[in-house]
């Protein structure tokens, strides 16, 4: 097997090189181009049955027990934007990924890859940050890095955290697990974080100031999960949004997902700030949202969990999970039309996390 | 007590501004500017007493067993380089900083990232090396992540490894367990990875090319343990190179450890190329070199066992550690004087991991 795999490793370059020779912001951008470099690029290289879950963090038995292990950069800019900056950021996000795998999220690592010239205090205020929102979410950093790269080579400071978290219950949650007849539900209003990004960045002025969503969702998860909901699958909407995360699932179950799209809490300030920028709001992305699939019969009683929390009062069930020939997402439109929701190809809003 | 570290966290930078007010290469470089950042504001900012172990990787009791953990970004430049790339030296460098703590590798993570307009074949060339390396050192990556950042804001690619190791024995590797009568050993010569790093950056050629010692040292450090040898600390000689590894640990122990330099392993090829470049081979990176303190009487078959590999066939005892009212490290030349061993200041190698 092992002589085998190294004869495979030493083929060509997987992805078309004609086609796309050099990396593309786009293949960061959580759509097609993403899962395409993902899937025949790095799950064919590094191919293993744990790899293959394609989860937000992968679950592994260990010790008797089962512990959810995670990683994530961070490359967001600006650094600081309204509701977060990168460091909050950097330790919601490694601590969502836990979470969606039904995890409490324990442990986190930190390391900084930093842009020579960078503010000393600039620095300071985002460890201060990731030390305020790791004690908000009963995780700590345990273990760290610190690289320094020339002026020029990075952008101000770019952060890698790395999580382990201990699942406690007996469910598998998981994409795979998804079936027909599952409830869709989302905790909250969607596509704040990207656009909230994107007005910082581009010095847009809206009515109000969009803040981001960024914000630990774990322990909305771990309520369900005390409460006995039967959680098939969970997925926090970063790059690419409800509409990547969404198809994901369907392909990885194989099922069609059906949802409404006045069922889909959106801001108004969003929608009006994507129609001005041409984006749809469900291909931007949230960071302190997630979509849950639970068994149909604990539909309503899930809905109610979630919107006990603060994070969650604007939870809905935008849609349920039907059989399928093929994986599909679909929408409703208000006036009753079905269309298609795809995931978007590449990059709409480059560097939102 | 949350409270009075919200109070000191929204104090000002406890880097001195006025002398420092921006990150330095140097920040980055294994010495003491690199100890001053990191311990007076990552440990000041996420103090917790598993982080100030401030060991290569940090062991949580979890589910009952000991389990190690560990996070490095590799930056080093060039990609690829005399006897390794940046993808097997991000598999080896985080399997050997979870080694030192005594743990057998189990998992890993790799986050890439990629500037834009990296070819596609140099990733895939790396992804290949990652995962060769893997498997030589028996263990699997098991979650990922992707990010891009716009052209000019990375240098080709920056991989982040984060680790997770079990801890199979009952001994407590760590610096603090250093003590008088401790035997030091190396296992193999010192400085090859960083001159061999230089000498592929400068274009430098010498008689014969100098190739990276870059290699895992975990199966020499299981060995080691199976045979009961007692293991008070192990530490990989990375950035600030053996100089930097002694004096950390002297001050983590407070003892003195005293070397003599006639017994410490430099290639002649690494020691003239040193030369030329005016560098102390005592201060180069390697990233397959160990120093191991063990108990006096274990030293002599701590020796053979390490011997015993390919990897360390030039192991040799170093030095031995002593009492001393303040942490220090000396070491004795060729003609017998006695100098102190400092680390060195700043960065002379930028970027070699």
């Amino acid at each position: 097997m092992l002589n085998a795999l190294f004869m495979e490793l030493n083929s060509s370059c997987p992805i078309p090189i004609s086609q796309y020779p050099h990396v593309l912001l786009a293949h960061g951008g959580g759509g097609r181009l993403m899962h395409q470099l993902i899937g025949k690029m790095f799950l064919a290289a590094f191919r293993n049955p744990l790899l293959e879950t394609q989860h937000d963090s992968t679950v592994v038995a260990l010790t008797g027990k089962r512990l959810a292990f995670t990683t994530d950069s961070y490359v967001v800019r600006p650094l600081f934007f309204p509701g977060g900056d990168v460091g909050s950021l950097a330790v919601h996000g490694t601590v969502n990924d836990l979470a969606m795998s039904g995890a409490r999220p324990l442990y986190l690592s930190a390391a900084f890859i930093i842009e020579e010239g960078l503010p000393m205090e600039t620095l300071w205020k985002i460890a201060c940050s990731m030390q305020q929102a790791a004690q908000r979410c009963g995780v700590q950093i345990i273990t760290g890095d610190t690289k320094v790269v020339d002026k020029g080579k990075g952008d101000g400071v770019f952060i890698n955290t790395a999580g382990i978290g201990v699942v406690e219950h007996g469910q598998n949650v998981a994409p795979q697990n998804v079936r027909a007849g599952d409830a869709v539900l989302v905790s909250g209003d969607v596509g704040r974080h990207g656009m909230s990004i994107m007005a910082a960045r581009e010095g847009l002025q809206f009515e109000s100031a969009i803040e981001s969503d960024s914000a630990p969702v774990h322990e909305m998860v771990l309520d369900l999960l005390r409460a006995g909901v039967e959680i098939h699958c969970l997925r926090d909407l970063t790059r690419g949004g409800l509409a990547s995360a969404l198809n994901e699932i369907a392909e990885a179950a194989r099922v069609r997902i059906e949802v409404g799209e006045k069922s889909i809490p959106v801001r108004e300030d969003v929608h009006a700030a994507c129609e001005m920028l041409g984006l749809d709001p469900l291909h931007v992305a949230c960071e302190g949202r997630l979509v849950a699939f639970v068994a149909a019969r604990d539909g309503e009683r899930a809905l109610k969990i979630m919107r006990r929390h603060t994070l969650g009062a604007q939870s809905a069930t935008i849609g349920r999970v039907a059989e399928s020939a093929a994986p599909l997402v679909t929408m409703k439109s208000a006036i009753g039309a079905s269309r298609v929701l795809d995931m978007p190809s590449g990059e709409q809003l480059p560097r939102i996390c």
